[in-house]
């Protein structure tokens, strides 16, 4: 069968034998935006046709493709969710004989609601290697979630949108102007590679005034001359992150970061700054949950 | 004299008697944005030009026209300032005798930097009714000030980019979207009118998780159906505006809201909410503050 994490803006792919192990894989810069209702089995066999036989074989699709601006819409399943949960939850894919897309999972804290889609599936992935007991999950990212699995299901979790106010801070802000070239993700290489800035940002969480006035102060120290420009980046990195760890991240327990190095490496720092243990782990954990999904339904 | 408020986004005029008493005054949508570096003296002539005589009487202008996107940098004059310090540092206009740039203000909170240009005017001239003593003023803005005064001068001050925020998620963010028309300053009329909203926002900013978690609250509402689109503004500005009170209002103190009725009615009861007692003030005391630091230079 063919494993699939659809998001927003990347396409990833991998082809899985009988036992659930991948047998090749491939990843495109296709996420879902600016793909048209109708278009989605048309793009799906362009991207796939590298593999011979692809288009007969049954697809399980994670991510943003279960969005209502996706290919279908897969509504959340509620936690406590276990594989089998999410199996007995899949939405077929219009026109795909025996393809699924997995359904996000929605949680309530404080009343408060909740959701994820994709980051499920990484999670699912992740649990074999975790074994039994209550673990504490952190996904940055974009929407970076914080997850709470106990023997096999996701208890609960809570969602940062860290990555996507250090986005608008990077590029539609007044600090905008003050700050050097760079990505605006925030996931890239030229951003929070400077250590000793990216420390002062999480510290500097912990100080009197808030989120807000903290923000402002960037710009008051570049205006008089107490942060040089390029040096912003990776403080202003340090300070979001500093602040979602500050809340997020429960005192004493050890943390199982997720996804590329180049974000869990920074959120490692952070939570060794904050005394808090850590472990990363890589985010092709999504293929093995995937896995995890089919054989639970039966697929494959 | 002239007595001028120039900030990003408006102008604002009082013709002042010799007692500093407002004889006349103008407003006009025609801030500093977009006026190029050798156009000031022009646009000014032109703007006063229904007084007559303006031409030829001296002026002293505030805001971020002092700047350095502005008609010329007056640097920051540093905390404690009185009327006095802020007179000795007055920068005369290139080109228009006798006339003069107020200096912004400058400290530092834990080492940090902070800045204003154009609230300290403002806060001088509130001064002389608040009387002897030490006292907590509040101006909310896209960048909000939180100052202390005591006999006379500006003592210290924090900034919350309150309202810039407001904008980046009502226009710019993934909650636009799923917003209903409305401004984006969060100043209008159409914003933050629903009390039953803007109250359950005030609460949730309470709530564990912080600001980044709050945030995405909002989104996973809408997509689960808790909460109505257009109750979100209101939602938003409340969930901002208590994060904001809550870190930077001192309790037990009585707070001093300067501002146009829609914003400081907003903060008056996001500080009641949250049990701090506060008294509001238009924002005509530029006027009066304009008028204090001419009085202290001799002018006019």
């Amino acid at each position: 069968m063919i494993a699939i994490d659809w998001g927003l803006s990347s396409f990833r792919a991998w082809r899985l034998g009988a036992d659930g192990a991948v047998i090749a894989a491939m990843a495109a810069p296709r996420g879902i935006r600016g793909i048209g209702p109708g278009d989605f089995a048309g793009v799906l066999e362009e991207l796939l046709s590298p593999w011979p036989g692809a288009r007969e074989e049954p697809a399980l699709l994670c991510g943003m493709v279960g969005s209502r601006q996706g290919w279908a819409e897969a509504p959340y399943a509620p936690c406590p969710a276990r594989a089998e949960d999410i199996a007995a939850a899949l939405m077929p894919v219009p026109g795909r004989q025996g393809s699924f897309i997995v359904p996000g999972l929605s949680c309530r804290n404080d009343g408060v609601a909740d959701v994820m889609r994709g980051e499920e599936t990484q999670i699912l992935g992740l649990l074999p290697a975790l074994g039994p007991g209550a673990h504490m999950l952190c996904l940055p990212g974009t929407h970076g979630k914080w997850a709470v699995v106990e023997d096999g299901a996701v208890v609960s979790f809570r969602t940062a949108m860290t990555g996507e106010l250090y986005g608008l801070m990077r590029t539609h802000s007044t600090l905008a102007p003050v700050m050097p070239e760079g990505d605006g993700e925030g996931k890239g290489e030229g951003d929070g590679e400077d250590d000793a800035a990216f420390a002062a940002g999480v510290a500097r969480a912990g100080d009197a005034g808030g989120l807000t006035h903290h923000l402002f102060g960037l710009r008051a120290g570049v205006l008089l001359g107490d942060v040089a420009a390029d040096r912003l980046p990776a403080f202003l990195s340090g300070l979001l992150i500093g602040h979602e760890v500050r809340a997020l991240a429960p005192e004493g327990r050890l943390v199982h970061v997720v996804g590329a190095p180049a974000l869990t490496g920074r959120y490692a720092r952070a939570l060794a700054l904050l005394g808090r243990q850590s472990v990363a782990h890589g985010e092709e954990t999504a293929a093995l949950g995937l896995a995890a999904i089919a054989h639970a339904r039966g697929i494959a």
